[in-house]
């Protein structure tokens, strides 16, 4: 079914305010799952929303805390997210981050004891939308095995880089493994098989089988040993920057809480007005070079990070917010 | 066969030395080429040297060359590499981001119009060895179809992480595809298959066939649509900020040279000694977790990102560096 924008944000915020959020963040926190829901992203939207407020339930989640500064050296900050909302935590971090790129070129935000950030390329999003290059990537649970192993030692970590870009930001959002397990889900419960293998089958062979995977629970990461040491370097990258946990840490709780985050952000135009033309014609001639290339085959099209997003955006704007039934009578009856 | 490290480095800078590099700067060269090799990366190392010099013979690379700073915003500062060495260049760079890390928290050197960075692990190493993480990447010549294409419109563009450790630093130094060119021509000329899939036979088809993939000129991106959107993004941003070209630019003359790069450098201890040792235990910790972890059989050993690095350096300090015959007598008729 499709749902109005403004008719899911406003039932959401109700359900953040009486859960003690104040209404600025009840509202903020509201669009950012309602926004991942219209850009495509539903399962870091309104597909995880009722999980959020479980955790604000469990206290896990505490809705009025807000980010502490704890450490400067300059361009480089150190916070500590007080067990906030995550998604709120990171939209305030990627944003001190932004005002540092503008007094120092660059600025980053170690940002510990924060919670799941729900849709990182928001954030992402967010910098390309003020005009600069936003980088930020998040550890996790242990949830992957690292390569040699099958012990889900390593963290699914996602990793998001934006570059603003006048006719649509250009905004890459991934995480390690090469589906994630509400794509192997999807896959399962649509009885179909993986378009390519995504990890690994009770015989220990490569396979294409979701259900396979979810019983070994070893996806594979993107490159095999390369996705494998990338996670490995994100997670100690942004627990030590942070002074918060790595994903060996937080695996020792039973729920993922606590994690530890960087934002980076940059300002690409110091050159004034000619940098910025010069690097709008660098952009649009490098998207036009990629969607040109010779496809694969001829009804294959040639795709730039974030095209899906804004084609899902303008539907969604259309004709309202594509929103999974069961899912949206779970969160009305929560109101 | 094995040689003196000492003896590779001063056969390499006599050749530099001859070509009109300065008597320091031949000497800096000769060392990053002959670490490479003692490092158990000898495809950037001793097998690319005469690559190197002939791109000097060219004059693509000047040997005498050096960066030049042509605007700062702080902590983020753009130089141009006027088509200088590209592995001088580059330890420069890095060295100038550490610098500014140490006065900033963060800092970052874009450069424009370098060459060829050699081996980019070389780079993470140091920043790694002051003491700083390091990050840092580079675009290509078009070299790897983007997903969904055959055509090789963006960069084999490698990245570099690092994060020291006193017991051995940790490195992950990686690119865009899942086996190198270098890569399929040893597993080619070894009669042999890759053990995954590395790209796309002339049927269009996933193969672990090697001369397969050499000939349709398709090998894989790492995670396939995630590793293309990757090779973008590092491409994108290293030239918006540095004001260099692109991979779209760059591919348009017959070799490649004029490429761009970026170093990232991040302290990371500001919280004084009680911080360094908390750092200290959390990365011990992570590096004893992640190879501990239960491997996929009995024989498998979990490895961490630059730990084959230090085995391959240890054997060459005590047996001497391991030199393709052909390619060291080679350079000895360079002299």
């Amino acid at each position: 079914m499709r749902v109005d924008f403004a008719e899911i944000a406003e039932v959401l915020q109700q359900i953040l305010r009486r859960r003690g959020f104040r209404p600025e963040d009840a509202v903020l926190s509201a669009r950012l799952f309602a926004e991942a829901s219209r850009d495509g992203v539903p399962s870091h939207g309104l597909n995880r929303f009722s999980a959020y407020v479980a955790a604000v339930d469990r206290g896990e989640i505490v809705p009025t805390a807000v980010p502490e500064r704890v450490g400067t050296a300059g361009a480089l900050e150190r916070w500590d997210g007080r067990h906030g909302p995550g998604n709120l935590n990171a939209w305030r971090s990627m944003g001190r981050a932004i005002e540092l790129a503008g007094q120092y070129g660059i600025g980053c935000v170690a940002l510990a004891r924060t919670n799941h950030w729900m849709r990182g390329g928001a954030y992402g999003w967010r910098a390309a939308e003020a005009g600069f290059i936003g980088i930020c990537w998040t550890n996790t649970i242990g949830n992957l095995p690292p390569w040699g192993s099958v012990q889900p030692a390593v963290g699914n970590n996602p990793m998001i880089i934006a570059v603003p870009r006048k006719a649509g930001h250009i905004v890459l959002d991934f995480a390690m493994s090469q589906y994630s397990y509400g794509r192997l889900e999807s896959y399962r419960r649509a009885g179909g098989k993986l378009p390519f293998p995504g990890g690994y089958d009770t015989r220990g062979e490569l396979t294409t089988d979701p259900a396979e995977i979810e019983r070994t629970q070893r996806p594979l990461p993107i490159g095999m040993w390369k996705g494998s040491g990338l996670a490995l370097m994100l997670d100690l990258t942004a627990s030590i920057l942070s002074g918060g946990d790595s994903t060996n840490r937080i695996s020792r709780r039973p729920t993922e809480h606590d994690v530890s985050q960087l934002f980076i952000a940059a300002r690409p135009q110091f050159g004034g007005e000619a940098g910025e033309s010069w690097a709008e014609s660098l952009v649009e001639e490098t998207i036009a070079a990629l969607r040109g290339a010779t496809p694969v085959a001829p009804e294959t099209e040639v795709r730039y990070p974030g095209e899906r997003v804004l084609e899902s955006r303008r539907r969604a704007e259309a004709e309202g917010v594509e929103v999974d039934g069961e899912v949206w009578s779970l969160i009305a009856s929560m109101r």
